[in-house]
């Protein structure tokens, strides 16, 4: 299948990237150092999405942000339950109950070349079933203790390679890798 | 109090320092593509280290290696139970249960200017007691899923200052941080 599932995200050095109930005060307060024209390639990333999926959780957070980020780029949300979308993205967001390979199967299908995989559930159980071709992590300055971590079990280790790491001036450092045995 | 406590670890990318059951063998497989005569600075950081603290648990790991690694530095062995010290290393191990303030301020007394803490529980303690004054991550990347973690809960945020990374070509990326409420 030609076609790249990525994960982008940001983690405190103890791997949360969000408190236990969603909040993302410390990373909202650590964005306040960073220089306004400094996205750490956000902008150049998203160019190169064709859709992003994520869960109900994270929806619901980008929802509260007021300002809907993604632009037209299509958005499912993964979720067991049916999800009520608001009007205005009706257009450019779908809600689905498929499996991580049944979506990207479909996705495929209809030319989707590269997906952006969001939420750390969503980034888990795509990980489990082999889809995530690279992730991008930037490691915010802050242990917190507590929350909701990116990574969770899997059944077997999965080796990465290092592609480039970034370490930002005002702390951050975002490190790119490949999985290996993923093809 | 004019001493230092720093950290010095390698970790998995999901954060782990072992498995489960305190194995480190994607550790030991990953230094296989490190060369000879490469140490990602450990050296120079043992050169500035006057004493080493660490739990049983890392205490027995080390003992397994057969080959003792700290030269003849002091090394501190924390554990609530009395410990058995090999003979052979009974000039340099010790065994203490006080408090890691209490273990930090009796070794400032002897002129101990920087502690190295070695081992999760114990790097956890001298954490939430507010010792730490720098880490050095090491981050092997692979995900192992589950195993000991290096972090642990802790009381409030603790805010970092990063000072340096350096990724090595063999994929290992280590990132030196200062602890910022701690000086």
């Amino acid at each position: 299948m030609n076609q790249i599932a990525s994960v982008y995200i940001a983690t405190s050095l103890d791997g949360f990237i969000a408190r236990e109930d969603g909040d993302l005060d410390w990373l909202t307060a650590a964005n306040k150092s960073v220089p306004e024209d400094e996205d750490c390639g956000f902008y150049a990333f998203m160019k190169t999405v064709d859709a992003l999926i994520m869960g109900r959780k994270t929806f619901e957070k980008v929802l509260s942000f007021g300002k809907w980020p993604y632009g037209d780029k299509p958005v499912i949300v993964l979720s067991r339950n049916k999800l009520e979308i608001p009007e205005n993205l009706s257009r450019i967001v779908s809600w689905s109950s498929e499996s991580p390979q049944e979506l990207s199967n479909r996705l495929a299908k209809k030319g989707a070349k590269r997906l952006y995989i969001d939420g750390g559930i969503t980034i888990q159980r795509f990980l489990s079933a082999g889809l995530v071709k690279d992730l991008t992590i930037t490691v915010i300055p802050v242990i917190l203790g507590r929350g909701r971590p990116l990574f969770g079990d899997v059944k077997h280790d999965i080796s990465l390679r290092h592609i480039v790491t970034k370490a930002y001036d005002f702390g951050f450092v975002q490190s790119t890798y490949e999985v290996e045995d993923n093809a």
